[in-house]
């Protein structure tokens, strides 16, 4: 006989024919599955019966608790200043957190930013950071307080000690078919979050054709099964619903993404970043004890792009160095005069991705200076023949399959139509 | 990029979103998953999708197809007489096989029966015959073949050839949690069936508490879709629903299994086993062409016996040698005077597991003389103090488990009740 607490099928079972599994349970089938007593393919079973039967409450918190659990938790309190943290569910074009973390830096706020690489269509904030000639994404844990003592922000890897048990789960759930479970997505982004100790967290979660959540109700769902979590763990939390219908802003990639990140850094760039970055900032501050700070200024005056500099400087990389360039180009012209109405986020994701700008596989590398420069985006007025959008990359041959998923990326129509706005909803 | 035809994920998701594989899709996903281009966990997570969003009849057939293609097909044609065979679902007590196979051949049909061993609480038709001193199981396909020409009915372990994407399909689901499914249970039978090339095929599917199906609307299904997946591969099927809510016949185990069928065989033994052993003959005899046979005469005259013994001896074994008896034994009593309305299935078949006659995993030996003993069945009167079963083993130290989960097996009551009836419904 075994000597487990608990029978896997079991397990499997209660929840296949939609039981609810006990705390007791939960803390076993995580702790089970970390050091290998549950196999790949009965973890996946499970997975799946999650994904199709569902958890409550009680179930997501305690799943989320043992993740935690299976690791290390940080601790800010030495710092003796508010920490504060976001976290997009992943888009195309979004590169928010390059300014928002300096920018909330100004304030005093601490920003522990760990973040990830990209897999698929989106792109990942260390990608695109390293496109910065020396910067490096892994730090300690003592490098990381140190920084954030001294400049009070950092973008770096989460360290491996960090929610093991997600880890092994989000690769199992990457190759299974259950990523799209929002128990599981809730528990994976929140399980990290709250080991690493930020005092107040701020979700980003996207919605359109460019997310994971491709409708309101679904983003709305997941935004308040975390929002919960986070509060029932002490985390001050909240989150906003942003549209992620187009991209964010006019470029999609790695260094052209830097670069346009600097534009905001020094008050100016796309009016979609900046609205975001502003209103992110400011639900940051306002969770941190801050609500009367002011961003807008900070970007304008200077303050944000003097963090940056200091934050990259850091990390090794140098905040003048020129920045790689594809080697190759291809020009998308407008097929006709009229306003663009409308400009598909995923084809553009997909386009990058395919120009090398994202990896298929965890192993692969990425073209840091591959990727797709819009420019026009939805609202503007357009003439026949003229530029819509440049494809970069380091290899021609890949233009082909970019320009595919391009085909009908674009909708052109001879009157303007309503433009969605950025920011849908707020749950906290 | 892979050189594959479809890529898993994608296949698990169609499933998950209830969609519908396409034959094309089902080819590959069972000649992959052989060969192991398919990950163990991926087929899990497929296969939960399956059990809760369930598959069309055009896909189960396919997958059964598929199945079947993944391994040898046998040809009894040159043998130059109809072939028969039945399956059970599997119950307590069930020993149906050892008189039945003999029993058909007596009429000149030829039965290759393939059986299986127990795993659970439901025994296995090889387990009880290898009670029989020097009895072999594993037979060539040749000599599986003139055995059939010359006896005219065979009993044997299939061959590794036969459906091999259902055996590791089918150790893949015991772990995950996946066995309960309807479409999954039908091909896993019906492709073994199939490729195994017999002509004709009675289906017994077992209903209540110690079979697989607890309710007569899930057998129904699981009746009807076997059914129709032997007709549409030309194999002459039809279906028996009977009931397992208590034990077949009053022995439960393994050598005790065989007396009781050699009881049979001499035209005596426990009136449901004869009933059931006839109806099915019948339903095998007429399937095979000979609907004017008369099966209960060929038990009374000593015909079945002659076969079963020329049976056994082609396989090595001695029909007049002593059969196994468990060392120990202990006796449950009745607790009170009246008729006994209920004995639970489930509750014998476990006991008689716990006592050593069946496995919990593969690799386990089973005790060739241990099991359950009834003294009285339901319908039948019984008084306070009168042995109402005996317990078997030769490890006494078994004996409190199995007592403790026949506890509330037996029910006395003052009055007789109605007696379900053996046989519940045909499909054909």
């Amino acid at each position: 006989m075994s000597s487990e607490k608990f029978d896997t099928v079991d397990i499997i079972r209660t929840k296949r024919d939609r039981g609810t599994l006990s705390p007791e349970q939960i803390d076993w089938t995580i702790d089970a599955y970390t050091r290998g007593a549950i196999a790949d393919e009965q973890m996946a079973a499970l997975n799946m019966a999650i994904l199709l039967n569902g958890m409550n409450r009680e179930e997501i918190s305690r799943w989320t608790a043992a993740m935690i659990a299976s690791g290390e938790r940080m601790d800010f309190s030495s710092l003796g200043k508010p920490t504060s943290d976001k976290h997009s569910t992943g888009g195309v074009g979004d590169k928010i957190t390059l300014p928002l973390a300096p920018l909330v830096a100004v304030f005093g706020v601490a920003v522990p930013q760990l973040s990830g690489r990209g897999l698929g269509h989106t792109g990942g904030t260390l990608d695109k950071l390293e496109a910065i000639p020396g910067w490096r994404a892994a730090l300690s844990n003592d490098e990381m307080m140190a920084q954030l003592a001294d400049v009070g922000a950092v973008i770096c890897a989460a360290g491996a000690g960090l929610a093991p048990a997600d880890k092994k789960l989000y690769a199992l759930r990457d190759v299974t078919g259950t990523v799209e479970a929002i128990p599981l997505i809730a528990s994976s982004i929140m399980s990290k979050k709250i080991a690493e100790g930020t005092g107040s967290l701020v979700l980003d979660v996207k919605v359109g054709s460019g997310a994971f959540m491709k409708n309101l109700d679904d983003a709305r769902e997941l935004a308040r099964t975390m929002v919960t979590l986070g509060k029932d763990a002490g985390v001050n939390t909240v989150a906003l619903l942003t549209n992620m219908a187009t991209p964010l802003g006019l470029t999609a990639g790695n260094a052209i993404e830097v670069e346009e990140s600097v534009e905001v850094l020094a008050g100016g760039g796309p009016s979609d970043v900046v609205e975001l970055t502003v209103a992110l900032a400011r639900e940051m501050l306002t969770a941190a004890g801050q609500p009367d700070a002011d961003p807008e200024a900070a970007l304008k005056d200077g303050r944000a792009m003097d963090v940056w500099r200091r934050m990259i400087k850091a990390q090794g990389g140098d905040p003048d160095a020129a920045l790689p360039v594809a080697k190759e180009s291809e020009t998308i012209l407008a097929s006709a005069d009229g306003v663009l109405t409308e400009l598909d986020a995923l084809a553009v994701g997909v386009a990058a991705w395919r120009l090398g700008a994202g990896r298929a596989r965890k192993e692969d590398a990425v073209q840091l200076g591959a990727g797709v420069r819009l420019h026009a985006k939805p609202g503007d007025t357009v003439k026949a023949g003229t530029p819509l959008m440049t494809l970069l990359t380091d290899t021609p041959e890949k233009f082909d399959r970019a320009k595919e998923v391009l085909a009908d990326a674009a909708t052109i129509s001879p009157a303007a139509g309503a433009v969605a706005p950025l920011i849908l909803d707020r749950i906290s």
